[in-house]
């Protein structure tokens, strides 16, 4: 048990780690089910998406979203229900015989089920122009943003097959797409790059790395370093995906759950964990689409699988 | 190929077999990323969730929404992104190389990818009220019903481990609980049973048939039948949950796709079945708890996939 942490004696019925979309949808599912819950968040209830002014792809809400307000919602409506949050991180979770005990920063929370929705961090290049022009043609998501860049020219950093599925994704929407990557060779599989050599609006520079995003209210230029010759430049373009990556939040759950070789939760059917009554849901999972969507499908998914697990 | 159907000379990237939240869901992504995409609908867009007056754990909307309502907002997203909708039913689904061919009421039509998302049908007892009541105090579904009966009677249909753990969520809200099974004993595993039968406001009536539901607006009672003595006699309740199972609407796809024992579509990672190019999202999957965020969330990462499979 983590020193420095208060045992707090409240037991429930379902602890949710994490208030993001899959947390949230949990949270409703639970609580609606009058199941004792209570929602963990360190920071802002929401996740990742509260930074995106629009949401197009989550169904029911055809002009879109605010991604901020979207998850308003959602939390709005499990405290109908009576969801109980605290704003605290978890800092380790343990069994104690079939109570799980999730030691935080505001103290220790028991419950006889947990669901863990923590989500996952976005690699970032960490250079200048990057957190500021987020929103405002830094994307980490082809897939939520590409419509947005239409007959418009932009980079995408990253040489693994996550990346060049974005480029190609991104071609049917952008004029050019200027794939950066720092080694002389992608790291792809050989057909998703031939797919991508073929597509005439992908282009490629090797052995570049960008230095920094530059613009006034919007991208638009790149600063590119050549690996080789040091030599730098100017690429103008409208946006910029960066696809080198995500870390999911599971430094706190190691040596408890085994977890893939990124770090993500392995579940089976229902969102089962190795261990019973723990339960993963959305991005912090093993080959999550990193969707609201399926987050908050997820997060249905283990809130139901937790019930059926405190009933028999 | 089935007979009686025209060739239809036109290619999609995509067709989706099937209208509701998991096909909806799938529409929206597919068209979004501007594949080219055909959703298949054999009757009303919408599904089964058409029906509900009041769609309330549907994360994003905290007062609720009529089922009809999120449907159709659904779909006009899908539309918004050009997606096109023929309104035909699936008869057969081929294999032609890397080709699939749907043939349909309307005609066959070809894809690289398809999305089955045709969901399940409710098994239904077949007696008079049944449907005159539907969603004015007979239901299917106590996770999404169960909130509407607090504090009052309701009758339980089943004796398998759906139908009990129903039946114990339903007691986290209705004064009683009447579960009402037509053999001597009941299907559920033992430690089903067992905390069934230690929740005090849970009553059993064995050997017993349900014949008849009436009421004015709303369900008032339902007529039984003693299955030995033939003896008839009314309980009055304010509503009745059926749990005699779900068969999925499959029957097109036998011979074609591993289905499990109930006939429902078996996937692996991404939704993907047995064949390469074909997923499955939604109720028509094993284990789907029959939720339309699950659905969606279903289809959304179907749509994914599909798409990934198109590009490699």
């Amino acid at each position: 048990m983590a020193e420095n942490t208060r045992m707090i004696d409240k037991r429930y019925d379902v602890v949710i780690i994490g208030g993001g979309p899959a947390g949230l949808s949990a949270a409703i599912y639970c609580s609606r089910g009058r199941l004792s819950t209570l929602l963990l968040e360190r920071a802002l209830v929401g996740g990742q998406i509260v930074n995106a002014e629009q949401v197009d792809n989550y169904p029911g809400f055809p002009t879109g979203i605010n991604g901020l307000e979207l998850t308003q919602q959602m939390h709005c409506q499990a405290d109908r229900y009576g969801l109980e949050t605290v704003y605290a991180e978890a800092t380790a979770l343990e069994l104690c015989g079939t109570q799980k005990l999730v030691s935080t920063t505001e103290g220790i929370y028991t419950a006889r089920a947990v669901i863990i929705a923590c989500g996952s961090q976005r690699q970032k290049l960490g250079i200048p122009g990057e957190d500021e022009f987020t929103g405002k043609g830094v994307s980490y998501c082809a897939t939520c943003d590409a419509a947005f860049f239409r007959d418009k020219t932009v980079a995408l950093v990253g040489g693994g097959n996550a990346a060049l599925s974005e480029a190609l994704h991104l071609s049917r929407f952008a004029d050019r797409v200027i794939v950066i990557h720092r080694r002389e060779r992608l790291r792809a599989t050989p057909v998703v790059q031939e797919k991508a050599f073929a597509t005439g609006n992908i282009e490629f520079r090797l052995n570049a790395v960008v230095t920094a995003i530059e613009g006034e209210e919007f991208v638009s230029r790149v600063k590119l370093r050549h690996v080789g010759s040091g030599e730098e430049s100017y690429l103008p373009v409208s946006g910029i995906f960066i696809a080198i990556g995500f870390k999911p939040n599971t430094d706190f759950l190691r040596g408890l759950l085994p977890l893939d070789e990124k770090g993500a939760v392995i579940t089976g059917d229902g969102m089962q964990t190795a261990i019973s009554g723990i339960f993963a849901a959305g991005d912090i999972r093993r080959n999550s689409i990193r969707q609201v969507i399926a987050a908050a499908g997820d997060g249905a998914i283990a809130a139901v699988s937790a019930e059926k697990y405190l009933t028999e």
